[in-house]
């Protein structure tokens, strides 16, 4: 079963506690690619410049992903960000932002992208998610990501975009902000009392791992990996949405029938927070582009093990 | 079987988002209490002043909690702590600190207390925490929490406390400022690393949970409860602590051989997680000191219900 994927195809300049990168490829869906190769056949769709080599191509093809729908600009740069991280990887300061040929991308999408069953609408301007989610009536399963900026300024949009989809992928913070409540408890249920919304949420907690709320009262949460050390916490969470996307795509490949609930989703966070706790462990796609699937399997099984549970039964007082 | 706690006992001002309460009764051997006498015999130990009323005492003793090694300072005042809670209620100014009785409190332990079979060393002077320790040679199984300003003017008595007992809990940012790991997972991991260590960390997360690691490389994360809103705050570690330690208590009654592992624990913070969730949604101790254990067990199911493992199984690309 295919993914298709459009989102941003960038450069990212990095400074971390753990070094620098001038400039090594990234972007939502680059990220994203790299991690839901993994599990299944990934069509990518997102603009680049005459500065994305063949090189950079090829990494982006990892594992088979597909990059027929990458459309190259001729005379244009691709998406550039430089950003600086804080001591304690939590917080950045964004040095330079230069949108290039993301600025004005407009999707074009192949019959053969159009056809996939399964749809990951990454970061993009929400009018443009809509559009893509209305050409590719083959999908089966959809989930979208978004950021703070389109809470801000296209509040409209975004939620129309959201109600369009399966499955939502936000930072907790920007669940609180697009709907105003306390906790990001509350937050989910807001959304879920929408006229048209998704019937699954998953709020991405940074070092604090990821919880899924589903609109029939079910939940999880995957703690973040136990790790020693972050190298660079740039595209993680994108990475994770590939593990999240990925596993419930090779789950319908199995059975198209499935339907994609609480168990499935339960155990798509725990190979979402695999794959991406070996992003983090490297700047750009380092780690992931040559992993063997074996290694994320290795996280798996110990995240599986993390999250086992006990029995909790004894007798309260009244 | 009966759990010991020493710590402070307090009348606390609060004002938080949902409201304002000048003086009621709370600090951290309080709180435990409260949550602990759902699962068992608790005994407290700790100073009170004058001020500290027979409807504070009572209160105190819900559940049956024993009181008799409170000591009451005549002439004394009893410890007071002002505080006001940020928006987010993840941050709190301190507007006042009134140490009185509990700035010379030297516990004294009656026999009986001496006796018990399991110990709670709430946040007091890490010497004092040893002395106690020390006292109660019976006690099978030992917990401790402390925090920041011991880590700063103390740490070598703290890190000498932390290895005479059974589990530690801190705050992920106080395990990290212990012990200047850069993540959770590696200040646990140099902590059992020490000479003298405790066999479980249990890391509290705020809102965002708590995580338990164990030194054979066992772990469990469970997620805050989902709650509308939050109340107030205060009280909710050690209210955790009581629910964790009160659980640990049990199970060794109905089962004295116990082996307090992984397993063990994991149920435990499932059970710390659902008294604190209460203890957060009114001021002090005002749910609590009515609340059938019916509406405690009811989250515990809900949590039990959170956290069940799925089937993760996939075949991942090599």
């Amino acid at each position: 079963m295919t993914i298709t994927v459009v989102g941003s195809i960038a450069f990212d300049g990095l400074e971390t506690p753990s070094g620098v990168r001038e400039r090594i490829a990234g972007g939502a869906a680059f990220h994203f690619a790299q991690a839901a190769s993994f599990y299944t056949d990934v069509r990518v769709v997102g603009p680049v410049g005459d500065d994305f080599s063949d090189e950079d191509m090829a990494l982006l093809a990892t594992r088979g992903t597909n990059t027929d729908d990458v459309e190259r600009i001729a005379g244009g740069k691709t998406f550039f960000w430089k950003g600086k991280y804080h001591d304690d990887l939590n917080t950045r300061d964004t040095i330079t932002t230069e949108l290039n040929v993301f600025e004005t991308f407009d999707p074009k999408l192949s019959d053969a992208s159009k056809a996939s069953e399964v749809l990951f609408l990454a970061n993009i301007v929400p009018g443009l998610q809509r559009a893509v989610r209305a050409q590719c009536e083959a999908a089966k399963w959809v989930a979208l990501d978004s950021m703070d900026l389109w809470i801000d300024i296209m509040r409209a949009d975004l939620v129309a975009a959201i109600g369009e989809v399966d499955c939502l992928i936000l930072n907790d913070g920007e669940l609180q902000q697009l709907t105003g409540a306390r906790t990001t408890y509350a937050a989910a249920q807001a959304i879920f009392g929408w006229e048209k919304a998704p019937s699954a949420i998953i709020a991405k907690l940074g070092s604090y791992g990821a919880t899924l709320y589903t609109n029939d009262g079910g939940g999880f949460t995957v703690p973040v990996f136990p790790l020693e050390n972050v190298v660079d916490p740039t595209g993680a969470g994108d990475t994770f949405a590939g593990g999240v996307v990925g596993y419930v795509a090779a789950r319908l490949a199995k059975d198209p029938g499935l339907k994609v609930d609480r168990d499935v989703l339960a155990a798509a966070l725990i190979h979402g927070t695999a794959t991406a706790s070996h992003n983090v462990e490297a700047f750009g796609a380092e780690k992931l582009a040559d992993l063997p699937g074996s290694e994320v399997q290795a996280r798996v099984d110990r995240l599986v093990e993390l999250t086992r549970s006990p029995d909790a039964t004894i007798e309260l007082r009244a």
